[in-house]
């Protein structure tokens, strides 16, 4: 099924007289990039995406009238946070209309435990008003906390910080309710709770615009950034891991980054970091800093950095903008050949399993680990840098850790099931029938709408028809 | 070295001129007693052990005048808290003075994520007033907070409510700072953090008296008390499981206990439980309930009672006082002849041994666990019940869960060495030689101490003959 989309842009366009516009194509070009150029698989695939036009709501109603009108004159439509997701989420691969939700951004209640917001609010902003309001702050956020959004977050991305306490976004409990406008002739709106959010979460916007959300909140505390040096990788390694299964210690960050790659990559804090040294980046509570000065001291880490007592903080990064994505960020602006692997160590033999892949691909992979809470027990995710040569070698480079157990979740495809688990979401697929039967959100990200007989099991990748189509 | 001591009373009370003192024989022996009647072995043992004299000290400097007092006269001390321990351990062996700390109950300060206090605050008492201050509470609690100390809780106890999302007391970062006064010619008061805690943590006051704590807190919510039915009890042990390990759900307490225990010995909760069915006790945070509400019907447990919609809740206590040793005392009121354990179930494969254990013991000894994070994993400790008939069928049901990789902590000894690991405690042991040089803090508890030759390879029980002089 290639399809094709051709549509009345005018036509649209007078349909939604009094909503905030953009078709100036440089602009309109800008709205509709994300940070796929991460990949270079992507890059090469994607450089040329762009839409038409770029509608900026600023309610819920606009939102209805968006899609109803994009529904008649049958015109894809792609909604967009901040554009932060690094797989190319967020961009129309059939052109068409980007729904920008960054207007939509207000925080509307803050309870004991839960917020309820508009999806485009930035997550550092939402942060910043709970613990105003009532010394709370979100559970998880991922580094790009001060650039994305809510509402991108939870169509878009997976956890991050504060997931070594709280899990993944997947978790049943870390997304209270979301509201949810579908696409059809008279647009619904739904309030999603319990098992029916996983129908659009992680769903890239394919089946369903987010209106509102509602989200736990924990305790804010102010986390101390630390930065723990090891001559060793393996011993930080193995440091983490005893952190992160440590608990009466209350920490909302713990990745370890192998040598050379901090020195090189993490500008703002050379002048804390030692040659040779692979470090662990930390966050910790203030009421935890005394048994964790303790636990570290015994495992003979090195604290070269702690936000508590540096001093000057100007020019500094937080911690968590050097872990997860950001990592990799620094990475490739010192070095635009780098690029990653989403990885994953299974408890138990998780620390034999990243020995062994660290002794076998060496300095051309330089290891990066995000300890996170996975089904109940500290696990290490793995965002290893890899030194790009070719496409082949980074298949190869999978291959080699499929073969040792470990999983690969591939961040160089754009659609939902390559970037996954290889297979169909049932759940998602059938609400995508129900919500948007004509198949016009996102185009072109859930192989399972667009090709049913897509054998996933061949390992070919898959290719959008209509991404060429509209190209 | 069958210790004895002999000393001069009058000429003590005389030097304790000004402190509120006890003599009266039928008080002092009230509070010479604890729980230890809870153990039928320890009941034959300590029924006649008293003290001969009450001290209730207001503040630090009286702790002090008492205890250079006493090592002047060489007069036992036994510090107590509420007296309810369960293994006799606030017992004066050896008669002498019981140190009664509880009008040292002022709470000093409350900062975010922490707070000071007196040892002899109620632990209740001490949440009602940091939940009043700034919505927080503390970490974890033994299922006696209202009526047991801090002070007594973190010299005796071990962990309980609160225990499935911090681990236990003695995880590094539970206790925060602890001053402790020791038993000298001039006692020293000292100020202990990190590792150092392990000196007088859970020693039975046996190595110094705790004049202040600080303790971490948490956020704190308005828990929702549920009770969840199952027809197979090891259906109910593996939905706590799988709740214990859903990362985005929020609980305080999980707890299973077989049928027909609920039924017969829940009187309070009768109306709502039905026969047969085996139970899981929970304590839910408000904002998971949605979340918790879909995994229960997933799972099909039976939400028999909620206290958020219950209604009337006047004369019904809280959940966790349903759980922990109050699951036994509860049984017992009923039922006399029961007794208990306190087993483990090492992960993984904690629920084969469950169910193992659970075959072959069947209605002798009814299933209770409680779900806390032990190194990380949530792990299922036992409190099972036993239909006591001799002590060597105990000690034959000890030797049975023993055989099959269930660990057993018998709470029918009043020694650390004995209730606990079987082995001596170095640190607590060379910290009593420091802080008690002449052993007179509880006498008879450390067994390392009173006889450093001691075989605990024997399997034989300590008596320690201190006992037999004093009655
Ligand atoms: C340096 C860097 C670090 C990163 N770190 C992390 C991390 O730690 N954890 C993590 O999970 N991700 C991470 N990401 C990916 C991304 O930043 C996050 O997932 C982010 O939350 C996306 O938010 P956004 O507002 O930018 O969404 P966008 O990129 O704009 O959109 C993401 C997806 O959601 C859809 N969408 C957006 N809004 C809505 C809506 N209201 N309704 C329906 N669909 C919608 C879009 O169509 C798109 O498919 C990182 C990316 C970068 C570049
Ligand atoms: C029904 C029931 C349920 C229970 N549930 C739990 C549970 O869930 N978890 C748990 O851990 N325990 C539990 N226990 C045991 C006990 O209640 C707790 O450990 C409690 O915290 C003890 O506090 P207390 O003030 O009564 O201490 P006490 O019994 O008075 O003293 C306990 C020990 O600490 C010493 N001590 C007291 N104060 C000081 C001080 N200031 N300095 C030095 N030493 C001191 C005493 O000498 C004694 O050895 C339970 C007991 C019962 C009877």
């Amino acid at each position: 099924m290639a399809r094709t989309f051709s549509f009345d842009l005018d036509a649209l366009k007078r349909d939604l007289d009094g909503i905030e516009l953009e078709d100036n194509p440089a602009l309109v070009k800008q709205k509709s990039r994300d940070f796929f150029w991460y990949s270079p698989v992507l890059k090469a695939q994607l450089d040329d995406v762009t839409g038409d036009l770029v509608a900026t709501p600023k309610d819920e109603a606009e939102v209805i009238r968006i899609l109803a009108a994009a529904y008649r004159h049958e015109v894809p439509v792609t909604p967009r946070g901040a554009g932060t997701g690094n797989y190319g989420q967020a961009m129309p691969l059939s052109r068409g209309l980007v729904l920008n939700l960054a207007a939509m951004n207000k925080v509307k209640a803050i309870l004991p435990g839960r917020v309820v917001a508009e999806p485009g609010v930035i997550m550092a902003e939402l942060d910043r008003q709970t613990r105003a309001h009532s010394g709370q702050e979100l559970r998880l956020h991922p580094s790009t906390a001060n650039t994305a959004t809510i509402g991108g977050f939870i169509a878009g991305g997976s956890g991050g910080v504060g997931s070594i306490r709280w899990g993944g976004l997947r978790d049943l409990g870390n997304v209270l309710r979301l509201r949810v406008v579908t696409m059809e002739a008279e647009p619904r709106v739904l309030e999603l709770t319990g098992w029916e959010l996983h129908k659009v979460m992680h769903a890239y916007g394919t089946n369903g615009i987010i209106t509102e959300v509602e989200m736990p909140l924990t305790a804010a505390y102010d986390w101390v950034d630390i930065l723990v040096g090891f001559d060793d990788y393996m011993a930080a390694v193995r440091y983490a891991d005893l952190l992160g299964n440590s608990d009466g210690l209350l920490l909302k960050e713990i990745a370890t980054v192998a040598a050379p790659a901090p020195e090189t990559y993490f500008l703002r804090h050379q002048k804390f970091l030692k040659k040779g040294q692979s470090v662990a980046i930390l966050m910790v509570a203030p009421q935890s800093m005394d048994a964790f000065l303790a636990l570290t001291a015994r495992e003979k880490g090195e604290v070269v950095f702690r936000s508590d007592t540096a001093g000057d903080l100007k020019g500094i990064p937080p911690n968590f903008e050097l872990a997860w994505n950001h990592t990799t960020l620094r990475g490739l602006r010192i070095d635009p050949a780098i690029t990653y692997l989403q990885t994953m160590y299974p408890v138990p033999g998780h620390v034999a399993k990243i020995e062994r892949m660290t002794t076998l691909l060496g300095d051309e992979v330089p290891g990066h680990l995000e300890f996170v809470r996975f089904d109940g027990k500290i696990t290490p995710m793995g965002l290893p840098m890899v030194r790009y040569t070719t496409e082949a070698r980074l298949e190869e480079i999978i291959r080699l850790h499929e073969e040792n157990g470990c999983p690969v979740f591939n961040p160089h495809r754009y659609t939902l099931e390559e970037g996954g688990m290889k297979q169909t979401d049932a759940v998602q697929l059938a609400f995508k029938h129900e919500a948007d039967p004509k198949g016009l959100l996102n185009p072109g990200k859930m192989i399972a709408f667009e090709d049913p007989g897509f054998d996933f099991s061949t390992q070919k990748t898959y290719l959008f028809p209509g991404l060429k189509a509209a190209s």
